[in-house]
């Protein structure tokens, strides 16, 4: 140490990669939690044209997957949607086949609209269509395909950016373009929606949901089933978790999906928590409170609630239910006891 | 003591609740388990004349459970069916109305034959029709009606020889004859069953099911679903597991509830294990060799397999399936780290 | 069925093995547990001359183990010091070798006079003074030794009646009469015991605890630690659990190890519960009530409490502290879900 | 869409936020994790003036934590000493006391030189020596107190970085400047150190450890316990782990903390894996290579290991150990399911 000059010790401890905490207190301890993601929509009628036009001009080799990333214009350096996750609209045209590759980070696809197309995970193919849920876990091969007609298009899921964060990403390009596809198709679906039934000859009980597509028509079977009765929550409606069936716990270990349901005329309760969601419109339109924003949404949109803004969610019909699919890091911060909410 | 002969200190002890260990080695640690309850088969055929005769001449307020208790020649001082765990053959007729009451053991009906009768558990009418299964958890309330027409028979399993033998029964009846239902039909099972999808707004994970009825319906998809392509085991062939969606695990916290397929010329391997079984034809006939003894069962008879005999299962049939619906208490051996297993 | 006579019907019935539960519902769902087990007290005092008769007149070989085992008047049966649980009183003398031989059941020893011994557990030979806590998890060899002078005597605990009960039994003798010691002596304890701190290099975290001793020492400096300040139970004064440091929970996955000081003049509250306990009186004198029953104990003596018997501690004096060494099969009835407790 | 031109297109999408992943997916894919942290060390000879400097010239008040950050080179704009991990070294003069507050980050404090200080947990009292561990959950308030001579400093670890990646950053002050101590002086230390004893009458089982304080006194007795006998980790020497006394797991839910001892002369295989590391040395000096740069540490002196960077330690004198301090976000990746490692 040169001197007792305090700017000279500042200066030369920041040479040696020394900081002053006094310094710097209230922007590393803050009151509470002040996200750089900001309430955000993307409205679906202003992406699709964007979508087909790279469907015609980008070719899928050239691509390896054909997606419009849907960027926070506070988290443009991690490419995040929100904290510590993303979401990105993804085209595939008939008769193409998107690359087979996997990573570490976490995926799901829910499908917005098309039919005919299917993605080989783990050597399995797995069906598309409109509003099913499909999984890919992470490291497990993937690749897509359509042999369908018109554009098939689905919502993409992923973790990335929280993966990043923590330096876990891995990625791999499978050694051919395409898997070879040695299960029966759509079996881990099927050996698992039914009945609540476990294949009992399947002993390891995996972190991630072993189905590989949560089909839409059981969805639906679920809502009717409970259309009068469900009593719901106050705050997210008739709110439905996808459930891996050897834990009873989130699809996967980073993010939970869920499916609500907004009666007509609904109006929830504010709420904010720790957690980060991702919203998807499946059918209906209405608005979102978050803090002092209005967010109005429409048919296929997508939408963020950031960490600790203050939500509430109204269905614009009094005649029409509205659905969302919507999707949060809620077990990450569980995971790590950072979980807190207020109903207010 | 009073003296140096051996005869006279072992009377002496004994007065004082003493034992030599030395003297009883043998009985109390076996090489291996050395179960008193035999192998046992019982006929439908010939059971159903006498649940007829009772549902004729007994009164159903005077027996308050209309049941015959299918009891192991070697467990009778406990009323056990096989080590741990009881079945019993109930029946009740149009009209009638079975006592509400609550017990600690934990219960379920396995649904025979008749239709147009429900039981009334924790508030909530659950339906039943052949093949459903029907769980009444520990010390809730339940009571049984029939508005149907013609009598109504199931099969009652309950883990009571575990529950008294560990001192740990409860019983109480309801103050009224029956409950009031104030909880819609079947609703815990209609918020449950249709594509693995959890109610979110319920946040108490219960270590028993929440499901009221798993439907015949749902459990027949699922062996449709998987029909040509379910792996199976070498044992029980396509072995389906009811499952507890808060946990992933078995439906109660001291038994476990599976289904099994035997396709048409069906031959398992022989297998031995520590935990009970209870097995009841759903359909079809077959042997199944327990031990040195050859059980040839069919449609709707019951039968046991005592811990650790060595069991294997044969369909009758080179046409058609057969289907065996069992419980076991592995999950209570499991839990206390008493499981062994060998596969000859 | 030969005729409509209810009794013929009966004695039709008892030959197929079938039986009536509305003949038997009192009896097998009671009101509330009544445990076959009674409250009892054996007196060390009384024990310990037949345990050096036999000392003198038995030799080890033809022993393999020399027990006094303390058997609950209405246990008879199976040997039972109370449900699920067993005791005995077991002495070696200088230069004895008992024979190795492993069992499923799991077994623990307490120390209560003699030193120079030492149990070889799986390899590792464990050292014994009065009030350590030796523990033999199922199925791991042991071999008892005594280098020391003077009869060493402990107290065996063990789970058999309950393993017994679950047809779990086996039993193996070692293929020489002793293990070779091929591990450090005491290791298990040794790098366990200090500073709550775990060999990272130890991946499998098994369901039983890997501490083959819990010195006295370490209780004694616990108690000491916390003397004037432990909060402590109303009921059972300042009771410590010993746990399995892989999980914070019991040092046996059927049995839960306690010690408990009641400070000079401490009179708990009463409380009834379904778990059964056993208890060995390390030091002190005083009086617990079970039920209607006082028993008076002194240093080393033994007694039980049956499930859901009403029991209350008194420290006899009240200048001295009284310390309580129990085991409860407790563990068993929480992971069964057939816990209560009510404090009166 | 205004125009067919694709960087129209880009530019259009831009304002909408939305990016095309086809021009970033290796930077958000990589092949495995690029850390932005970088190997580093920091002298703590170096850093002691510093800290004496900032001890004279500023006031506790002032700074209300007198902390100099260990800011890694690449991870400045978050402050992070490694991923999701910091490192700080504070200081605290005879007489003075820091301000209570409370944090939603976990803290912990290793002591490095001084004594006679203590900090107040949720009202406990908790003294210092050097090598003690002293734990602070989230949430809890404390405040520090300097009762000794001369100048106390130890190590801050903190999970900020993480937290505050996650928005899930909470900070309150005391309304007091001091809390007061109402609960006695090191109870949650004393009553848990000892002989792996759980107090019985405290029934929740916190995520965080309930101790206070490691003593190092304990730590050198579980070290000179095994002195000889420890098997140790190739990698690691003589690691040992800090654990929860109510699950056997880490200390904080999201941070393991752990002590190794590195025999004369050991040299460790080399591995990477994908969890973040911080080491303090405690005694001894020696170099560990992190990738291809050679880190050469002495004793108080901190330095790192970035994710999946290969690193192997060498004890630098043949004649004394090396002693470590360690902490790691290994439970984060871990309850993730990214945890990975490969040993070369």
């Amino acid at each position: 140490m040169t001197s007792t000059d305090a700017n000279t010790a500042y200066t030369e401890m920041d040479a040696m990669n020394v900081g002053a905490l006094w310094r710097h207190l209230g922007d590393l301890f803050p009151t509470e939690p002040t996200s750089r993601a900001v309430p955000y929509h993307w409205s679906y009628r202003q992406l699709r044209p964007y979508m087909l036009h790279f469907a015609d001009t980008l070719s899928i080799e050239e691509a390896q997957r054909r997606v419009l990333m849907l960027i926070n214009p506070g988290l443009r350096d991690m490419s995040a949607t929100v904290t510590g996750l993303y979401a990105g609209i993804q085209v595939i045209l008939p008769g193409e086949q998107a690359q087979a590759h996997r990573h570490s980070a976490n995926a799901f696809r829910f499908i917005i609209e098309g039919s005919g197309a299917y993605t080989t995970v783990a050597g399995e193919r797995v069906h598309m269509s409109p509003g099913d849920l499909l999984l890919t876990p992470g490291w497990r091969w993937h690749d897509h395909y359509h042999e369908g007609d018109g554009p098939m298009m689905w919502l993409d899921g992923l973790d990335f950016p929280l993966v990043n964060a923590l330096d876990g990403a891995f990625f791999e390009l499978y050694p051919d373009s395409a898997q070879k596809a040695d299960v029966p198709d759509d079996l881990s679906s099927l050996q698992f929606i039914h009945g609540r039934l476990n294949p009992s000859w399947i002993g390891e009980r995996t972190a991630s949901s072993p189905i590989g597509r949560y089909p839409w028509a059981e969805t639906e079977r679920a809502f009717t089933a409970i259309a009068e009765h469900a009593t719901g929550s106050e705050v997210d409606g008739i709110a439905l978790e996808y459930t891996n069936p050897f834990t009873g716990g989130p699809v996967l270990p980073t993010m939970a999906c869920r499916v609500q349901r907004l009666v007509p005329g609904f109006l929830g309760a504010a709420r904010r928590h720790t957690a980060s969601t991702i919203l998807h419109v499946v059918r209906g339109e209405g608005t979102t409170m978050v803090g002092e924003q209005a967010i109005n949404w429409a048919e296929k949109d997508v939408f963020i609630v950031p960490p600790w803004a203050t939500y509430q969610h109204r269905n614009g019909s009094t005649s029409h239910d509205a659905v969302l699919f919507t999707y949060t890091n809620e077990p990450v911060v569980k995971a790590l006891s950072l979980y807190r909410e207020e109903i207010l």
